[in-house]
């Protein structure tokens, strides 16, 4: 038998070594758990903690942009951050919601640190108005939710809940603390989707950058019993999905005092319109590529959280995509002139449709089923016509579905109209 | 004084030789005439050539392209180049076109090389049809136009003209012979826009790229005396410029028969919409590009003459600026549906017009000023959906403004029923 020499006994040792500590990195390498978020937290920020400061400590960039919503106030052509009584500005709407809150006051919307001062300022407050009205205006309203249930909450009223809301809207509502994903927060958005058979957990993180904006910039109703927060999507999000399960369910938020039509509100459905097939949403465009770009500061790179209009900063919000952004600036004017100059005549034949139905059904002897098919067209109209005005855009999210939906409304109001004035005259000349 | 040897004497001479020779050759550069088109003709082509077969001798890619328009059939979904009867189609239009040639037959329109044939056969031809109905059918018309004037060739009838004329739409239409540019040939296109203060003489390649197309994808009409061949762009090319153009001259291509009213029939507007601020004519796209996109064949680049739908060729046409083509087919295909859902609309207000008014005016002791009004607002509606009807892109070529237009159609015209029953019944129910 051989014997080793003392160098060659050594040498062995030391691969021998070498390789049981190279199995013990490879193996520890493999255990590792996968890259974290590049974030050191500074806190610990405790679950749907509603302090919007207190995750600012983590992330002061998206905080300090975040805080800018407080003064952000500019005015667009068509809108913008800056307070102005549209009521003033277009006096036929106090015609459209006579009878109801919006006739009271409707004054354009500030930033989302404005939300709850500006909700507890509004002139369509009253001692009526429920604890459902703050489901959008605060970053309590997670918390609120988890401990109470939605139901509990929505049977107070706004008056009661008042007290236990203090905090505008913030991080909570849309991050997860810890993890800081995007989650919906607002259980009616829950609800909805799983009622189209959809389940948020399972959509991309850049879906998710649209989609926790349908916490609150959608069409919504509150159930008759207990104001339950509810969003009419059972049948699909388009405004006739939506005007079909309102008939069905026999829903109006308030009765047209001057034509007595059963009417719907529509409240801002940015969401629903934007998704509806419009040339941004089927290119893979998010609510937050636009409205809050990505910016550098120094050597940090965020999404800007001073949500507000892509036209105060084109270069960003555009320009990501869009080489020639005076261009599409130029676009957006088009566009947005297009659908005001189509929805101020939808609004003329509007108010034509109400001043007749009020004329008939004043009349002797009217034609009392023609006047109820009048109320009807009304209602289709003016819940079209609506579903535009509402929605904050100026048609631009959408602007085909816009022109499209202003044009339907337009030829429901005229033959509201008609109908109204065939219940007192019976000569025919028409049908 | 110091002597040269032999060597340096001819070294020197050698130098002053090639400067010599080098300032000849900077002089002779410097003189040369501009680069010529890289083209040895192999045949002159004489000035306003009809037959184009000589023209394809030097061009043979193009030719051979452009001869393909006799056999692109090809169905779209709105159009394309299969005939059929849109009369059928559409019933409707049987109503709208009532009394006028277009209710006889409303046939798909083909490719260029069909357009001699196909105007020769048409239903809509009688013994009243001028010769100026040949002005967009053949390659004969430059020369002609040039030897008897544009007066003379319209004042003739349809079938006196038929002798002279044996090409169907070909290169003298566009091009300048010998140097082959683009060039105005139709005189109705270059006094129009003269009465705009413009000069095509002055317009880009690219310009030109569309504006050849003008020489006859336009709205047009027929002076009365003569039938002389006239653009309505006095006052501009939208479609209420022109409307405010007829109104002044009281022009009207006939009265229709239900209705009594005074109409305009207008006619592929294709130029006219699509440079009234669409988003691809803002981008500075021309017709060309999309119709007539450029081909490789070999060697050979050119701008392909089988002049037809983009939808048929989206990845040449679309593909060399879109990287997503079946992106931006999918949304033509939701812009197309769009406007035919919003025109489907329109027709339905339209023939419950003149339905309305056929009754009041049949109905004793009816309002005449108001059968009047209905009659004006019949008009005024109809044009607007023939702009957008007549026109070959189903909204496509300026979406935005083929929706405005379309909602201001359906208003006008539902304004005008309620007109008509209002003549027939005095009981004030509205205005």
């Amino acid at each position: 038998m051989k014997k080793f020499s003392g160098t060659t006994l050594i040498l062995t040792g030391i691969i021998v070594v070498l390789a049981v500590i190279l199995v013990g990195v490879l193996l520890f390498m493999r255990n590792l758990p996968s890259a974290q978020r590049g974030v050191t937290p500074i806190v610990q920020v405790k679950a749907m903690e509603a302090d919007s400061s207190i995750w600012g400590e983590n992330f002061p960039n998206q905080y300090s942009t975040f805080l800018q919503t407080e003064t952000n106030a500019t005015r667009t052509t068509y809108g913008g951050s800056v307070p102005f009584e549209k009521l003033d500005a277009d006096p036929m709407l106090r015609t459209l919601f006579a009878g109801m809150a919006f006739s009271k006051g409707y004054g354009e919307d500030r930033g989302h640190m404005n939300a709850l001062t500006d909700v507890r300022n509004t002139p369509r407050l009253s001692e009526k108005t429920p604890a459902t009205c703050y489901s959008c205006k605060s970053a309590d309203n997670p918390a609120l939710w988890a401990s109470m249930g939605m139901a509990a909450y929505d049977a107070l009223s706004f008056k009661q809940m008042s007290d236990k809301i203090s905090h505008s809207i913030g991080c909570a509502n849309c991050h997860e603390a810890g993890t800081m994903r995007l989650i919906v927060t607002n259980p009616a958005l829950d609800e909805a989707l799983k009622a189209q058979g959809k389940d948020w957990r399972t959509f991309t993180r850049q879906e998710m950058r649209t989609v926790v904006c349908a916490n609150c910039h959608v069409e919504y109703y509150f159930k008759k019993e207990g104001n339950y927060l509810t969003f009419p999507w059972e049948k699909g999000t388009r405004v006739e999905d939506m005007e079909a399960y309102y008939d069905e369910i026999g829903f109006s938020d308030w009765t047209h005092p001057a034509s007595g039509a059963a009417m719907i509100k529509m409240q801002h459905p940015d969401y629903e319109l934007y998704t509806a097939g419009s040339t941004h949403y089927n290119a893979g465009v998010s609510c937050a590529d636009c409205h809050m770009p990505y910016t550098r500061d120094g050597a940090a790179k965020f999404s800007n959280h001073n949500v507000q209009s892509p036209l105060v900063n084109p270069a960003a919000s555009c320009g990501t995509c869009h080489t020639d952004v005076d261009y599409v600036v130029g676009r957006v004017n088009i566009i947005q002139k297009n659908v005001h100059d189509t929805m101020m005549a939808t609004e003329k034949a509007l108010v034509a449709a109400i001043e007749a139905i009020q004329k008939a059904a004043e009349a002797p002897g009217a034609d009392t089923a023609k006047i109820e098919e009048a109320r009807k067209l009304h209602r289709a109209a003016q819940l079209r016509w609506d579903y535009i005005a509402a929605e904050n855009s100026m048609g631009f999210h959408n602007s085909q579905e816009a022109l499209r939906i202003l044009a339907a409304a337009t030829d429901l109001a005229r033959q509201a109209e008609l109908k109204a004035y065939q219940a007192v005259n019976t000569a025919s000349a028409s049908r």
